[in-house]
């Protein structure tokens, strides 16, 4: 199947494109009103995430919506916790819980990791060919992962937290044990990768979400270097590195076999790309908050976000899109993007 | 009456000292055995920050059970947008909640501000006094404030919030309000440090705690300039500024009127130094989750950050101390810097 709009792709391998292609993340979500008129009819969100009929059809509504340049699975990260042997329950306003964590060595050992793991995830493979099928090439489609470190944060710390303080306390208390756990869950991430570019993925984004709250030190040896196996092992399509608030990272990240880096909205284009260094192409970075803001703003802060960049740019916001964002504020923002041109 | 324990206060204006002197943010609360046994026999939050007698006991408590070289007035800093007449609950387990919160402009009207707010604290000048008594000369008191913006985002948004897109949505929205809000809080602020002063603070510190959810653009516009404001009046007693996150306005911190620049744990020393400059004392920035390793391991981190600043430093946490740290953690972290000499 031919893609007709192959603009995500272009920009990602590097090539000159007439303008930065866009889309946001957490498009397929709470914005649309077909997203929450489907969400009403079914029992959770983990009906959604397992049913790839569903799926897809919730990741093709920004595309017939918003009229974006890429598509991205709707799923979750914590799949691979699950596929793990560490199912978790999605609570209604309060997130992701585990009803059981990981605690010691003969946790760690008893989980399930690599193609054994990966083989369990079939509803998400199903929902990427499905997806396929049904986007007939208007946009590419995006699978992601989480990074290492984060999964690793929510299976020790059992769910969100402002601190992550039992999670980050293993890697002060018990880092060989630490290291362990980010070695299966690495193994497993880089077997579902395979497996979703085998099944139609055009395009991987890794989101180290949780990046931002360790130190620079303990990132430098929990977070970075399995990010690094993962950008190593995956070579048949692009992978983008988005690890939010880890600003003090980039310079690592920059080195590791990716082709885009993912950048939040604390930090200016500018100071994005000197950090990063020339080679590789940014992607972000719009405060999600701009877009509560008037549409003629929304459009004069995208232009200056745009010309900022310059070019070597995937245009998004820094963080997911807020699920009360008004669509007339999301429909500036990426009517800006489709109708700007590079000099 | 005589210091005899002057160490903050010469670190702070820049002096040549033996040491840097050692204290932690959230020294005086949970930590502490004798906080957590007070605290049960009271009604609430709220009765200890507003009984002058209780608030200088828990202050106090950390100087004699840990011996660090500063106490810090407990307090809130809610107790300004309190004395503006936004009254704050503060519930157990959850944090801060206003009934009511700024809408528009004739909210921001009917706020008190300046010297009649400041005005009504008189609780936290009887602690003060009360404290620099009973402290009898052993440590220097430490004063604070919320900054505006911080202020703002709980005024605006009622609560914490891990995205404060209410607050923030004012900013982009109706920016005029915003800084019509921020003004009346700046000119309180500054009435209630001059006050704090003259009843004994040595030193100041304003906590910019939400500083690193803005972009840095907002930062520069909705932040950064009322922080200078408070900076330039108040010239009576050092001034620390602290703001959370905000790694990217350092330079900006650099130039304002203030003795010291706290570092969160986000930030190498190296970093930091290089981005404030040579002229500031730093404070700062173990992360506070070190403290739940093993003793021999936080005394091996402090000595290297200790190194790291080489000088013009104040030795503290990147952040308030947990809750549930161990107090072991916290005196190894204490002590290994008391210990400490320069070459």
């Amino acid at each position: 199947m031919i893609l007709k709009n192959d603009l995500l792709l272009r920009a990602a391998r590097g090539e000159a494109v007439e303008r930065p292609p866009v889309w946001l993340m957490r498009q397929a979500g709470r914005i649309l009103p077909q997203y929450r008129a489907l969400r009403e009819r079914l029992s959770g969100f983990k009906e959604l995430v397992e049913t790839p009929a569903l799926a897809a059809e919730v990741t093709i509504q920004p595309v017939d919506e918003l009229d974006v340049d890429a598509a991205i699975i709707f799923s979750d990260i914590l799949v691979i916790p699950e596929a793990m042997g560490l199912p978790y329950d999605m609570i209604e306003k309060r997130g992701p819980l585990f009803p059981e964590t990981i605690r010691s060595g003969s946790d760690i050992d008893k989980l399930v990791a690599g193609e054994d793991a990966a083989a369990r995830l079939s509803y998400v493979y199903d929902a990427l060919e499905l997806t396929r099928k049904e986007l007939d090439g208007r946009a590419p489609l995006i699978g992601f992962s989480g990074a290492p470190w984060t999964l690793l944060a929510y299976m020790v710390e059992g769910s969100g937290s402002k601190t992550f303080s039992r999670a980050k306390r293993m890697l002060y208390q018990e880092p060989a044990l630490a290291h362990q756990l980010l070695g299966k869950i690495t193994q497993t991430i880089i077997a579902y990768l395979h497996a979703k570019a085998r099944h139609g993925a055009h395009l991987i984004q890794l989101f180290d979400s949780w990046a931002g709250i360790l130190s620079p030190a303990l990132y430098r040896e929990f977070g970075a270097p399995y990010l690094r196996q993962i950008c190593t092992a995956i070579t048949e399509v692009p992978v983008t590195v988005f690890a939010k608030g880890a600003w003090f990272a980039l310079e690592d990240i920059a080195r590791m076999d990716c082709q885009v880096v993912g950048l939040d909205w604390n930090i200016s284009p500018e100071e994005g790309r000197s950090r990063v260094g020339a080679e590789k192409v940014l992607q972000g970075n719009l405060d999600p908050c701009y877009l509560y803001a008037d549409p003629e703003q929304i459009q004069a802060a995208t232009q200056k976000m745009l010309d900022a960049f310059g070019g070597r740019h995937i245009a998004n916001l820094g963080h997911g899109v807020y699920p009360d964002t008004p669509l007339d504020g999301v429909r500036a923002f990426v009517q800006t993007v489709k109708h700007y041109r590079y000099k």
